[in-house]
């Protein structure tokens, strides 16, 4: 089955209405009326049941051209709180937001390195407790919170399987280990499409734009956003850029194809080929160890966009092969926007938009009938975990319409 | 802007009721209330247009459980006829279907080759008026004429962009000119993504299953459908398969990017290839000309399902390139089905089939999570012309739902 959520279905109707009191409120039921196409009496029952729930609230009134004032709506922020977890091998990012996305809280915290599941589980339980604690949530408005990792996940059973660097987690169940321990709703989703849902809240993206996130952490992926809505795919993982060949005779890799992106182009393959050139960036301090990769690359591309000359050949080198894939997207989906995320873009992004903006204009199949706009996120490195607490509170705006909750 | 036909929009209602009563027909109006879920007013009012154009009737009465009996609705089939033609440079096939997607007519003529878009366009002027003649379809019930070409294209403006094979057509108004010869609603699209429909109407895949179809004719293209609608992308030009890069440092293709997959695994390629192989393949009398390459390619296509070596190597290869890059569209779409279409397809399908059923199986990133279906076209040399008819019907049936006429 293709999960897809549609902003017409019921539930898609109140998240409509949310977004719009987000975005264009204060505003009447009657612009509300007006700007969505729904009934008056769809309208006034959605506003009643969200304000009922706390979500909405009316405030004042605006001048009618005749007729009765019409009494004004709008987002109660703090209402309900998200957390966002982002779960790597390196690092774990927390981060709580408010209705409208603010971010209320933000921790950053060693990552799950190869502490076993279990052990990682019981410190993301207790990690939550204290963080909610400190940033002064109060316990009935935290709506759940939503852990984010690279696929693949199965969405539906909250279990990673088999991710590429955390592999003992293979098949481990989290979303129920963690809705056990915390006895509030977990999400298990992607991290590219966290970031995704991010970027197209914060960005306010317009609903009729297709919109994809191309997103590196310790792999390459992409969050796909049709319509408005993210496109999950079959089994929640459509938009796996890392796994797309750019060799067909090249290196296998572990998800069973060969000559994939990430092989060549992710963090780590870029800190391996500087590896053999360590002579060239001694003064750069470079570490080579597991632990140190997400540093090692954050030196590496600080050094190339200081143009540093091998430095900067590594990068731009990486940059090339993500452009080239990112045109194998556009051809594919035929998109009209590209935003660029993920730690791995947080200090050389301006060279990666550079190349990608570069290619596109060059060979995307379709530049002739439309360009894309490439963007980099205005915080590259907390957007997937942004996104993840917008996931939370998108299942409470609109139950059965966002991620369920089980 | 997304174009993206949803099923929930008014027009969407309407094309999902007349996809039931076609499919489940003879149907009772509360059968199509429970189905859809739509209201009862709104059914009956969707009912009562569609029987004042004649799409739909009543058909005799079913028993009820208590109450009185249900009367039940039926497709009118020979209510509306659409002609979908298939414009190649080697031959150009015209295709009548009625409203139930049943052909009525079909003639297969000498293509486009180098004559002008003008001499072209007169002579697809007469022979449509010739084909509607000997098919014996009143005037009155042929609802319009579909063109389809390889990509690009500029949907909206009917306008053909430069496509490889008809290079001399490129910017030409062929809608337009048309339309004016014929005075009948015209539509251009792309051969893929007409053939995706073709096979998602008469396969009646279910519409919650993500779909593609991997269409070879002179080029190689997908067409996508995602919850039971076309995905066209931002300019109607997504699922160029055939321009996704199998080689980083491949060839460099006239759309731009280099390496593309067309230009190793599409007939032409093959035949090229061939020609450097010609002292073993003498037996199959190949003409290497332009005028002979669909012929050439069923030569080779006939040899190597026959086991004939080097044929075999040529072709397999080719099928083993189009197995990498449908790959990458499952790892960037996640989708569950796969249906291989188009005069490439048309002899050595089998092998096609075979070679990416395997390399799905092992190189699909969620395989474990599900598997996708690939099958092969019931008629791969017709699908794309059977699809542009749909698209003409289509047109009729939900207006402004599916491709609009203008």
């Amino acid at each position: 089955m293709a999960r897809r959520e549609s902003i017409q279905s019921g539930p898609g109707s109140q998240a409509l209405i949310v977004d719009l009191i987000r975005s264009a409120g204060p505003i009447s039921r009657t612009e509300l009326t007006q700007a969505t196409g729904l009934t008056q009496p769809s309208v006034s029952n959605i506003v009643r049941r969200l304000i009922e729930t706390g979500l909405v609230r009316e405030t004042g009134r605006a001048a009618s051209q005749g007729g009765k004032p019409r009494t004004l709506l709008e987002i109660n922020a703090s209402a309900k709180y998200g957390v966002g977890v982002q779960l790597g091998f390196e690092s774990i990012t927390l981060v709580a937001t408010d209705v409208r996305g603010g971010v209320v809280g933000r921790q950053l915290v060693n990552g799950a390195g190869s502490a076993t599941p279990d052990e990682v589980t019981a410190r993301l339980a207790s990690l939550y407790r204290d963080f909610v604690v400190a940033v002064g949530l109060p316990a009935a408005s935290v709506a759940g919170l939503a852990v984010v990792a690279p696929g693949p996940i199965s969405h539906a059973g909250g279990v990673l399987l088999a991710p590429p660097t955390l592999s003992q987690w293979d098949d481990f169940p989290l979303k129920q280990a963690l809705q056990s321990a915390l006895d509030v709703p977990v999400i298990v989703d992607n991290d590219a499409a966290a970031a995704a849902i991010g970027e197209f809240w914060s960005r306010q993206v317009s609903r009729t734009e297709s919109f994809a996130c191309v997103y590196m952490g310790t792999g390459i992926g992409a969050g796909i956003v049709l319509d408005g809505a993210l496109y999950r795919g079959s089994s929640s993982n459509a938009g796996e850029l890392g796994h797309i060949s750019i060799d067909a005779q090249g290196v296998p890799c572990h998800c069973g194809n060969r000559g994939c992106l990430e092989r060549y182009a992710a963090p780590e393959a870029v800190v391996l080929a500087a590896l053999e050139e360590r002579d060239a960036l001694v003064s750069l301090e470079l570490g080579f160890e597991p632990e140190s990769l997400g540093r090692d690359f954050d030196q590496l591309s600080r050094a190339a966009v200081s143009g540093h000359e091998t430095a900067l050949r590594l990068i731009q080198r990486s940059a090339d092969q993500i452009a080239s894939a990112t045109v194998t997207l556009a051809n594919l989906l035929d998109i009209d926007r590209i935003v660029l995320a993920g730690p791995g873009m947080a200090v050389a992004g301006s060279l990666y938009t550079r190349a990608i903006r570069g290619r596109l204009d060059r060979s995307f199949f379709a530049r002739r009938a439309h360009s894309i706009a490439v963007d980099l996120s205005a915080n590259p490195r907390d957007t997937a975990a942004i996104g993840a607490a917008s996931l939370v509170l998108q299942g409470t705006i609109a139950p059965g319409h966002g991620p369920a909750f089980g």
